[in-house]
């Protein structure tokens, strides 16, 4: 059960066994066979603060960059470790909340405009064939305006983007890993409804030759989770202060109808995951060690912070820590 | 003429002109009948780099929030100064590269998904209908199956959003100021032809009851912007070195195909500004005082540096700077 000194030393073993150096601000690949997780926006959206960038990661491995999640800002922070976007090999995308593929956009709209032709896959849920068909339509404009040089000749901007839609169980190999995706419960449309078919909120396992990393995207407790996240080395996982993101949304909103309020509420309590649902995915998957990404809540300035280690420390015993934003493990 | 004096001078008399604290940072808004200009990202794009944002800035005015273009991670820069994308009132577009557009999509889907139904109009050259339609398509499948709540009203994403075209010679009133459009020489299609008559690049005049801005987008030399910029108390310009840049160019892309290499040295040396463009233009429309942004060049860390400000101090005489990423104006 929970007490000070298992969260010490949960703490302590986080330190040695997650934060080493793996070269991240020096941009070095990640060649290895373990791969390297950069976390590029570690804030929990839709509401943007300047300390976290909305949800994004970098998995770099065997010379390729992809991206796991997409939100606004990811251009720019790829950056900070020498990559990019020209340079992003694919795009892993969990769900389509807005907070995990604003940055898409720009990505695409970089790519033609530093003149890269490279292919580019987009593995995401239902739904992502036609996303990215908007963003491509959305680009035509300014594609044949292109640079704006009399006799230039026209580019073909969608050449080499291929977008790979995946659901729950289904499996990819990129490269030198296996992807498996598993429908998490972010959504709770009714089995067999015509939204339950049409869309899915996914997690992602990721299998490296030398490393598993699970991803959890957003999500609330799954048994879907637990069994992809099986013995996984890392888990990745989204985790929500929910109540107080509750009182939050509802300061901000005053004039918020009923029945969205509601809806809201519904969604923040039953498809996120509070600490102690961490420590409990983390714990029945018996992982390695766990980073906490998509945080919402108080920050480690302020005393408050202390009871969401606690809260995870409870039920998990091995190593895990809140990440921030550019974090390499 | 140019001497380190009149550089000197330029830099001193800029700090005590344009660089007085003015509420950025305490997320103040810019009521009073100045407004306030806040260069959110000084890079000039496409490639990113960690010391500058993409190119985009904010206007606040009257209790209102603009946006004068918006690269990747607008919305992540403007939380920056306590605005969220709902609180966006207004986004103007210079022209329709990637680097100057890639943030709206993040824009248009995190107002979304914070519960946005405020108008917001958005006005840019010929082409952002067609951007802006592709954007809003893209975003039907989020929109839809939306927090994945069962039973949840559906909320049309369309809502309150315009988009106004504007073309060289335009003008709109908008609240309590006058914009007036001038189409630039950022692209130089030949006079009449099809790409001509369907594009334009444009710089912005915002005419507020107690300051004149004008906002060179991208440009080269240009008579219509000096015509624009004439008298107007800040001129926020773009600059480049444009030498450099063509050698940082031609080195990242080694297998660049001749007549693609070709179009870029075009592009870069005929429509972008040189230190001593910014300082023609600057002196020829007699304006009050220069911002330089869009900055592509040496930084100021290296003594590369100096020779900006040699080359805009030789040939303009008032207070000028060159802004880094969350300056106010």
């Amino acid at each position: 059960m929970a007490c000070f000194r298992q969260v010490a030393v949960g703490v302590a073993a986080m330190l040695t066994a997650l934060a080493a150096p793996v070269g991240a601000q020096s941009g070095q690949s990640g060649s290895d066979s373990e791969g390297i997780w950069i976390t590029l926006g570690t804030a929990g959206g839709p509401v943007t603060n300047p300390r976290r960038s909305q949800p994004a990661n970098l998995l770099r491995f065997g010379g390729k960059d992809y991206l796991v999640d997409v939100g606004d800002g990811t251009a720019g922070q790829i950056s900070r470790v020498g990559v990019q976007s020209k340079m992003v090999d694919a795009v892993f995308i969990s769900h389509l909340h807005f907070d995990h593929t604003g940055g898409l956009a720009a990505l695409l709209g970089l790519r033609f405009q530093t003149s890269s032709r490279d292919p580019l896959t987009i593995y995401g849920p239902p739904g992502t064939g036609e996303m990215v068909d908007g963003l491509l339509a959305s680009m035509v404009p300014g594609a044949t305006a292109n640079y704006g040089v009399a006799g230039a000749p026209p580019v073909d901007h969608r050449a080499n983007i291929k977008v790979v839609e995946l659901r729950g169980g289904d499996s990819v190999t990129v490269d030198g890993m296996t992807v498996t995706a598993a429908s998490n419960t972010h959504y709770s449309f009714p089995p067999g409804s015509d939204l339950a078919q049409r869309f899915q909120a996914l997690s992602f396992r990721f299998d490296l030759p030398g490393r598993s990393i699970v991803y959890t995207g957003d999500t609330g407790p799954s048994d879907a989770v637990v069994n992809l996240a099986r013995n996984a080395d890392l888990l990745v996982a989204e985790m929500m202060d929910i109540p107080l993101t509750i009182e939050r949304m509802s300061k901000a909103n005053p004039g918020m109808p009923e029945p969205m309020l509601k809806s809201m509420q519904t969604h923040l309590s039953e498809h996120h995951l509070s600490p102690s649902d961490v420590g409990e995915l983390a714990h029945a998957a018996g992982v390695g060690s766990v980073v906490v990404t998509h945080f919402s809540g108080w920050e480690a300035d302020d005393p408050r912070h202390f009871a969401y280690l606690q809260g995870i420390g409870a039920v998990y015993d091995g190593p895990f820590v809140i990440a921030s934003d550019m974090d390499a493990f």
